[in-house]
């Protein structure tokens, strides 16, 4: 039997005692079971509820029967009260929610383990690359790109075709683009008189984009069109936000506390322009969990407005920005941490716009040309590709909880 | 002068002192003020910050000089280090980001007041409407409708042309379409096998649209297309659940802590589907500020998946859940804080999808046809155009804190 096979089960007054074949064992309340059954009076066929009026302890929740069929892989519980029919429970998905004997506790520690990858922290050669041929070619392909996308938090594509319009039909793989506040494609180079400090030649230090949306993009493409070789500077960094803000919480545990709680300002303030724009959003930089985990982590200087909290919280919310400022431009952060590297034309750069902040140094315009073409796509649009395939390519993943390092604010 | 010049100032050790022509007296820490500089080298003409590497106590933030300007209008600042330039401040900013004495807590209680709308709660008749003529007519005729949106969570528009798309060009006067996940705009109506109930003649609870989406809709349009006379059933409803959550907070304050502090699981698991999709977003269902105040109501009960949480919230959770459902569908709830009324063709119902829950009764789809087409706005889009409006219409408006009664999770 496969290892989420059931051997046994037994009703208990505390609800369902299931022991898997590979010796797991798990509890489920009954109010949970009957919350979660599929049965077509339950459910409608596109996944809709009928009814959540389940209140724990009521007579309807006394099981009168419950019985493991099909090698393993179901289980039935007769219901006191359930329109006279059994209820069926897969094993494989029960094994996938189940929430006892601290299930998810092990779940978040092992993603935490995972998070910080050994090969990221010992070498610099480390970066994560897919070839578009591949992407292009099939869903392995596309699936290589998304599942380390999702993983490493950016991935290159190297050997893309040098034209416009091309990181458009690479983002459409996944979903329709979003966040078109510069349009649905941007165009960074140096222009005169920018309406964005991106697009001067300017050093720009790691920032997030669009932090000022309640929901800022997820990930973020840049695509390389041109990068004279008579332009000096312009490389591109990378550095891992979260793993910077769980390094800053072990060495400034005050700091840490304010900058996680205490909410900033993130603004968008320009009205005098073709679409204006006042757009404000307040929220700790750092997110945390109910463990005390860093699930997000929002951090974009130039897009950061006047800070509005009670006066007590201004003077320790400036020390601790500094120290973390500090922190993430120190050597040994990026060391350990950042990533840069020098574009070329057809490279497309990937990455979790909530996780990697990106940066780039100053470079010269005079003297040759740099054009990146970008797009955005919505964490929620690309989690829901990232589900969708680990389900048609059979991988298993961590459905509810994939998008907890992710950046998003789930589970806060 | 205006309330808001400011009759004199003086810098002390705790930063600046300004006492406004109308008595009112805010300080201003050093720091925060530096932040905010406006000046040319401190801020591109877009609005983006060059700097903000201000750390509390150091030498380049001693206030050399501060004088008042323009009959009270300005605050000029000369800082130790300042690129030899004075600081100019405008008094109405200052006046509008002040945050000392208290000033965030009233303006939070204010806020707070007109909330609970006494004509809501004394008399069923109240019902925000405007005339679609006039919003087509001028900007005053939009601001009118968008700032009863915004305020009362909901607003009629009457006398619409019963003409498909309509409902999307009334949207469009905030901004474009979002959420297309049933399409940029989608019609309501009974069909058979619906991959939505919705779109059949059952009841539907109260529910908020889209809450497994990161930022789900701020505004919902719903435009009567056809409601034929024959049709018994199907009146609309709407009930605010801030203030219910509210009302929650005091009668059952443990149920209240689990429902702001357990994440529910919101999903939309539906892979077998032209579009397939798997989202999953895991939150509390009630949202609070730092004050306790409810900000944000996340209620979808047939989008409700498998609770995911250590075991011993399992049991809590439903008893709470069981609690916040009685209370919201309650009669007393109901006579306070819901409405009941049945659109007419040309009828445009618009409101935040956030705030106020929607529903509709049964209907007898064999004796008469009944057709809504809807649409959603994002809240950051909403939010932008209220902000945006209010300065071209001289409204004085809470920049910032507006949206933190609309449902967003800003202010966490």
């Amino acid at each position: 039997a496969a290892p989420a096979a059931v051997a046994s089960v037994e009703a208990g007054e505390d609800g369902l005692h299931v022991r898997f074949a590979d010796g797991a064992e798990h509890r489920f309340d009954a109010c949970w079971l009957r919350d979660n059954c599929k049965c077509e009076r339950c459910m409608s066929q596109s996944g809709q509820k009928h009814d959540r009026t389940i209140l724990p302890g009521s007579r309807a929740l006394d099981m009168l029967n419950c019985e493991v069929l099909d090698d393993g892989e179901t289980v039935t519980i007769a219901w006191r009260d359930h329109h006279g029919e059994e209820v069926e429970y897969e094993a494989s998905w029960l094994r996938r929610f189940a929430y006892s004997h601290g299930a998810i506790e092990d779940e978040q520690a092992s993603r935490a383990a995972s998070f910080y990858h050994a090969e990221r922290t010992s070498s610099k050669t480390f970066l994560p690359e897919v070839n578009f041929a591949d992407v292009m070619a099939s869903d392995a392909g596309v699936w290589d790109w998304v599942s380390r996308l999702e993983k490493d938090g950016f991935c290159m594509i190297r050997e893309t075709p040098v034209e416009e319009g091309t990181v458009k039909k690479v983002a459409n793989l996944v979903g329709s683009c979003s966040h078109a506040i510069y349009g649905e494609t941007f165009d960074v180079k140096a222009t005169p008189k920018p309406i964005n400090i991106a697009y001067s030649d300017k050093a720009l230090e790691p920032h997030m984009d669009l932090a000022y949306y309640e929901s800022p993009p997820g990930v973020q493409f840049l695509h390389c069109l041109r990068f004279d070789e008579g332009v000096k500077g312009g490389d591109s960094t990378l550095i891992d936000a979260h793993a910077v803000a769980e390094e800053f919480k072990l060495r400034h545990p005050e700091h840490f506390h304010i900058l996680s709680t205490v909410p900033a300002t993130f603004q968008k303030d320009h009205v005098d322009r073709e679409f204006p724009v006042r757009m404000f959003y307040q929220r700790p930089h750092i997110h945390t969990n109910y463990l005390g985990e860093v699930t997000a982590c929002f951090w974009a200087p130039p897009f950061e407005g006047p800070l509005r909290v009670r006066e007590d919280f201004v003077e320790p919310y400036y020390r601790a920005y500094h120290a973390f400022r500090t922190l993430l431009m120190s050597k040994e952060m990026w060391d350990k941490y950042g990533f840069l590297f020098r574009l070329r034309p057809g490279d497309l750069i990937t990455f979790n716009n909530r996780r990697m902040l990106h940066g780039r140094n100053a470079f010269t315009s005079e003297t040759g040309a740099r054009h990146l073409q970008g797009c955005y796509l919505d964490a929620d649009t690309f989690l829901n590709k990232f589900r969708v395939m680990s389900t048609t390519m059979s991988q298993d993943v961590d459905i509810l909880g994939c998008d907890e390092r992710f950046g998003t604010s789930s589970h806060r």
